[in-house]
């Protein structure tokens, strides 16, 4: 393992003042940077007990490859401003550490690093993946003799983590899914006579169906958009689709569909993965929205539009739900707060209050009940036909998609982190993003650090 | 054909006061309410001499079916929430009048109705096709001794009309893609080093690539998204296109590509034609996207992601541009007063001031003049490899997306037009759509209009 920077001495590490790491993992969501906010702005009002607060590069990539963002450089406006940026501020990375027996270099050189910065907070903003990663080094710290507070701060469009009410990121997408379809099933309504009489938008979700099941939202009487919703959890079954599509285009004059890209077969197969040809005739590209279009197009003949959202939805700030927002940030507070108290592989969660009216508090989830676990929406959640939601999944859904927390606006474009963080890439040219890769690219070899 | 419902008699016709007919045509876009808002609310701002104001049901087939909505039984609140509602309120459809010579049927029937209901203002507000079934039917009026004041109102999210500077409809579709490529492609940048590499957003655009110019306008600084953009008007080059991939990818660690639907070989032939035919007769396009990053993937290895937006950027009301819904309001505005003028088979039109800071103002442009023909971008929009737009470009676009407008939310989601007519569609049921195209497949069969 390479040498570390200087002028990062052991003295620096014995002070009893000791500085924060907070990193971005997996896909971004639309609200990852509010709890970045959180974090940074909880933190600078604790300046007797934590020093400096690092944002990895890249994610925990950063910290292995020692490329620490000093994030006490940027003034206080330019960190509230974070709070509506979209994408993550300082970059994410698909990166999971393998256990402690099978990589333990890579475990070394993190305490190597944290040591050599004295760095004894470890905020890792993330999914399951995520949290089985802070739990982890939670332990090998311990062991090493210089304990690292690791504390997670869930982030996941998916909502699949366990021990919380929901996932900040989530409810953003969900309204951004309910309102599209929402807008998109007036358009269909509007002209479905003489014009297209099908539309099918995609939606997330490999595994659980929370995002098309929020989608579900947007109908709220009989006969509006979407009428129909495929999850991953219901068996996608020909016959009675395709006779719910009839029925829906006699009754409302037209049909609009939200399936989720994990649809599914009876055998557990995806139903992308049938080698089935695509809307056009050509190989299968990936899509389950064009094979489900294709299918109504030749049973049932209909004229049929699709869209596929993809990161349209999970990146759509500028339509991010108030309630999405205010946890995204609270869950990055809580996690400076938590440090402080002492708490150790921890999680802030999402505690739903009991009452009629919707309320939500922080509450408190241990890592190991959380990591590599995946929440799968319960049944009761999913109509009987297995085609919608049900009021139980209404009750759930709704209070996530409260309230509209509009992003800064300049030229009519929705402003870009580099522009928030004006400060922090000033000197860096005019995209960061690419400098920091080719800076990372040289340290990487210096490193020696494991591909990612 | 059919008896006209009684008891509408000659007498009436002879009214001084006369009754004005408005239609939506084509696809609708998410501020052509907000062209409905401005009609209705300046007829009544002038009831010495306009009677009641029809709305089509289903556009023109409501005039042929003589489904005509009285818009005097709403009130001032539910018309002036018009202007914030998306899709088309008052239904739209894709019907194209044939010549007079073709199917001098239709043309009676039209003068029928309208004689019946003294309806002495006819204004449509479509594309070009309307704008010419408008013209036709001004003159075949005049003809027929019963003079008719045919106004055209500009609608396309296309933004193809000549005669106007822009068309609305497009400014907010131009907003849309510009943020979505913007916040996906802050996305992608966010993790490219050890995710997706590759991103293609495809977006609407048959022949001309306005809209996906206007996402052009994301790009800001060297490296932002998207960094590549497929024109219609540039026949597709399949090495020099690759190659700036990887030259992309190497540079800024990512590649963000916007592809139009109507991307086009050597040859002329769409990228991706499904063989389809809308009742215009054109051409059914979707999934090049799919299309462009399976390219990519086979001769360069980069992992992929695509969208395809299709209804959801002309129908996303809660992105509208300001000045597009001010615009769209203006046109509505404009031809009412047009038609008070005695002006006849014109269109209002959209002028730029000549000054650097953006002004625009109402101007005129002849129905003759705008009919079938499609304005194309011109070649110095497009950089000279093809790829992206110019300086010249920017200008042109940049005014037409400023400013947000955003609509009225409950629970989270946006307003429906039922919700916002509630006077009129109170005792039709819940989906007033589907009930009237109930209604209207019983006229249909009685009046015996040509099927469409």
């Amino acid at each position: 393992m390479a040498h570390l920077q200087q002028p990062h001495t052991n003295a620096a590490i014995q002070m009893s003042k000791a500085n924060l790491f907070y990193a971005q993992s997996g896909g971004v969501t639309s609200v990852i940077n509010a709890s970045a906010c959180g974090v940074i702005e909880t933190a600078r009002q604790h300046k007797d007990r934590i020093g400096k607060v690092y944002a990895g590069r890249n994610g925990i990539v950063g910290a292995l490859r020692e490329e620490l963002i000093d994030t006490g450089k940027e003034t206080a406006r330019a960190i509230a401003a974070l709070r509506s940026t979209p994408s993550g501020a300082f970059g994410s990375c698909r990166y999971k550490l393998k256990s402690v027996t099978e990589n333990r270099r890579e475990y070394e050189r993190l305490m190597e690093v944290f040591r050599a910065h004295n760095i004894r907070y470890f905020l890792y903003n993330g999914g399951g993946d995520s949290q089985d990663t802070a739990n982890k080094f939670a332990q090998f710290s311990l062991e090493q003799g210089f304990p690292i507070t690791c504390i997670g701060i869930p982030k996941t469009v998916d909502n699949d983590l366990p021990g919380t009410d929901n996932c900040p990121g989530f409810g953003s997408v969900a309204k951004y899914v309910a309102v599209s379809i929402r807008e998109a099933g007036l358009d269909v309504a509007s002209m479905c006579e003489s014009s297209t009489k099908v539309f099918v938008m995609e939606v997330m979700g490999r595994h659980a169906g929370w995002i098309a099941g929020a989608a579900g939202l947007a109908s709220e009487q009989e006969g509006d958009a979407p009428h129909i919703i495929l999850f991953p959890e219901i068996p996608f079954n020909r016959e009675k689709f395709l006779n719910k599509v009839k029925r829906c285009v006699k009754k409302f004059g037209y049909c609009a569909i939200v399936v989720s890209e994990g649809a599914q077969n009876a055998d557990g197969s995806f139903l992308v993965d049938t080698g089935g040809r695509d809307a056009f005739g050509h190989a299968q590209l990936g899509g389950v929205a064009p094979l489900i279009a294709n299918l109504i197009k030749d049973e049932l003949g209909y004229k049929y539009h699709w869209a596929v959202a993809d990161y349209l939805q999970r990146a759509a700030r500028h339509i991010a739900s108030a309630t999405d927002v205010k946890q995204a940030y609270a869950v990055g507070k809580a996690a400076v707060e938590f440090a402080l108290k002492g708490k150790n592989a921890v999680m802030p969660a999402i505690i739903r209050g009991k009452g009629k009216r919707y309320t939500w508090r922080i509450g408190e989830a241990r890592l190991a009940d959380v990591a590599n676990i995946e929440k799968m929406m319960p049944r009761n959640y999913i109509c009987r036909d297995g085609f919608h939601i049900t009021d139980a999944a209404r009750e759930y859904f709704r209070p996530l998609i409260r309230g509209e927390d509009y992003p800064n606006f300049k030229n009519g474009l929705i402003l870009k982190p580099s522009t928030a963080l004006g400060g922090l890439n000033q000197d860096k040219g005019p995209y960061p993003y690419a400098r920091a890769i080719l800076a990372i690219t040289i340290l990487f070899h210096r490193h020696n650090v494991a591909s990612c």
